[in-house]
């Protein structure tokens, strides 16, 4: 049987890196390669005194159908914490629940994206944006962007020139994969310049509540004039990603065909666990939750900077992100991150090379490591590993050098 | 700001009978609208055992990530299964969890279909199929069925003359809307028409389990000589649809395209609600479970069917299911199954007319009547209304009838 696929499959490939990640998997191997939260950060006993009363009080209503755009008390509770944190004037009927932010990233392909149409992004970008909207036929075109975050005349002059730019793609607050959150100044350019475009921006922002120091700046979503902006936020960063609860926050016009093109890709987010999430945030104190992720996260990315900036030989240049999950290595030019992973696997370490996160290639010599999922003693241990890795590389690199001379 | 919505939302409209029934949640409606199950078969108590216990003992591995494909013992239990009642040879890595098999449904979309490929269907088919593919820009062609299934020799012809025929969209257990189950005969039929041809079978199989009476038949899967069979199936209606768990199955290398493109939608369907499924069917009775659903909805079908017999006017046609959730009604060619739901709301009684289950249009004399939701004295005195308000309406077209006259 030749399975007539749709011509969208053609650019969708299972990628290599995936299948190299797959030897991770092995107890032994110390990977920074993930994206995950720490499990010791989940609220588990919470969870436990939630479910027993949600399903002793209410279990008939959590195991039916419900509807498409959401439990209402959790929109209400997502459109105040908003305003309070992000400082955006979202109503409750502005938001809707995903599973996951990745739905999220889906949704908007299905409501916005054509074949052809250009998605604008950082350089570099998050690697499964990459790969949903290449599902919609979408061309990518890289906007240069240094540690303040996107260079506005640069995404001015590509907004003239790309075919037919719909959505300009952006994670202000500690990116993957840098780790870089911009400045106030820079977000306030990035807002002048689309407003003089009919392009959507999409504010992906799973990270903003994940600040170790300085002051939370305002979201692009609160610096909106024009009703431009879709924000798609997460549970998973701040209680869990295993509910896979998101929500898509968007201008009532915008959110109405979100709604449509959901209840066609999976009716609605499961009753049972949205009701886990707002019974969670009612009845204890997230605010206290995040502080201990917070801080977890501050002691694992100051660890790993640390180890870095002792082990690493020079050449070597990394992000000191003030926030999140990653941090972002560039490596001497004639290191490919690829061959480096293939190299830290024989020495069960494990990281993402950043020639993915570029989606019109090139970058190569580029790697992005996870702070947030490995306990303290692994980090400095995977981080030693790491950079032998190098050392060893770049010795080898010399030797040929000379040999070749 | 003028949105740059993709072309495909050009065709994607809120229903207006989906607005329509908005009406019936006033508690004092009787609604036959929905595809509810009966809230009193969910197995509450057990769930919260389940719960408790996998909070207790592995509440941090259910709140973090896992994979794209689900839970492994899940998958097993599942391919075990379909072999037991469906006759399959499926293998658990051709199982993928689903987010509802509603995203089993847009997953075929995304993977299968270009514009403009045909989409061949029973007529009338499921709503939800219809708006799922419409987002793909696949066009319809609707095949002929009798109550033995559908029409073998049209189907042929249809598949030699449609335009890119991809796909035959099939229910062939209990279907939504008309509750009809195929023949074996037809099934085989079937099978031998669709194997001349490079076509997909989507086999959407959500009520198979739910027989009121007769042998289960074999499954179009299991009478797959070509791996040609894709089967979509779900938790929703055997044990309860608030996880929003369904499965796909299907020959490995189009699983592997499913798995990429769920990847993109979604990364993966809720852990902790996979986990509450996978410990109930392995720690409880599902099949116990089973019988007291069947036992419940035979009544109900019976209760109904005993009431439209008692109070329909003569000319009014109607199925009696031996399984599933739903009815079907043919109105006399005069009346409209959108101008009697409105006489219907009056009277606070909900159906959805029929017309909507055709993506060519017509058929709008016809009506579908969930018997599994409403409790027993709510179906006498529903069935009651909704004939009442068929003889208004008859009466009133007999008064303009002879006034033209």
């Amino acid at each position: 049987m030749n399975y007539p696929l749709a011509q969208r499959m053609d650019r969708m490939k299972a990628s290599e890196i995936r299948e190299m990640l797959k030897l991770t998997r092995r107890p032994e191997v110390i990977s920074f390669a993930g994206g995950l939260p720490a499990p010791e950060a989940f609220p588990v006993k919470e969870m436990q005194e939630v479910a027993a009363r949600m399903l002793a009080t209410r279990g008939c209503e959590v195991m039916q159908y419900s509807t498409t755009e959401g439990e209402p008390d959790l929109r209400e509770w997502i459109a105040a914490r908003m305003a309070a944190r992000l400082q955006t004037a979202v109503t409750p009927d502005e938001v809707l629940i995903t599973s996951g932010s990745q739905q999220g990233l889906d949704l908007s392909g299905k409501v916005l994206l054509d074949e052809g149409d250009s998605v604008l992004c950082e350089s570099p970008t998050y690697l499964a944006a990459i790969q949903c909207f290449t599902a919609y036929r979408a061309q990518f075109v890289e906007v240069p962007t240094d540690d303040d975050g996107m260079l506005p005349e640069e995404l001015d002059r590509r907004l003239r020139s790309a075919h037919r730019p719909k959505v300009v793609y952006v994670i202000p607050d500690f990116q993957n994969p840098t780790g870089r959150c911009w400045s106030l100044e820079r977000r306030r350019r990035f807002m002048e310049v689309v407003a003089a475009h009919e392009v959507v921006v999409l504010e992906d922002n799973p990270y903003g509540e994940l600040r170790f120091e300085g002051v939370a700046l305002p979201a692009l979503k609160a610096l909106d004039r024009r009703n431009q902006v879709v924000m798609l936020a997460t549970f998973s960063k701040i209680l869990c990603p295993g509910l896979r609860l998101g929500w898509v926050a968007a201008p009532a016009p915008l959110l109405e065909k979100y709604v449509l093109v959901k209840q066609g890709a999976d009716l609605h987010t499961s009753t049972l666990t949205q009701r886990l999430a707002a019974d969670y945030v009612h009845e204890y104190d997230l605010d206290a939750a995040i502080g201990r992720i917070r801080e977890l996260y501050r002691g694992r990315r100051n660890l790993m900077v640390a180890a870095l900036e002792r082990e690493l030989p020079p050449g070597v240049r990394f992000t000191r992100p003030s926030g999140g999950l990653f941090l972002w290595v560039e490596l001497p030019e004639q290191l490919s991150g690829r061959d480096l992973l293939a190299r830290c696997l024989q020495h069960d370490v494990a990281f993402v090379p950043g020639g993915s996160f570029f989606p019109c290639g090139g970058h190569e010599n580029t790697a992005r490591l996870n702070f947030s999922n490995m306990p303290e003693a692994r980090i400095e241990e995977g981080i030693r590993r790491f950079a032998l890795a190098i050392r060893e590389m770049l010795a080898e690199t010399a030797v040929a050098a000379t040999a070749n001379a």
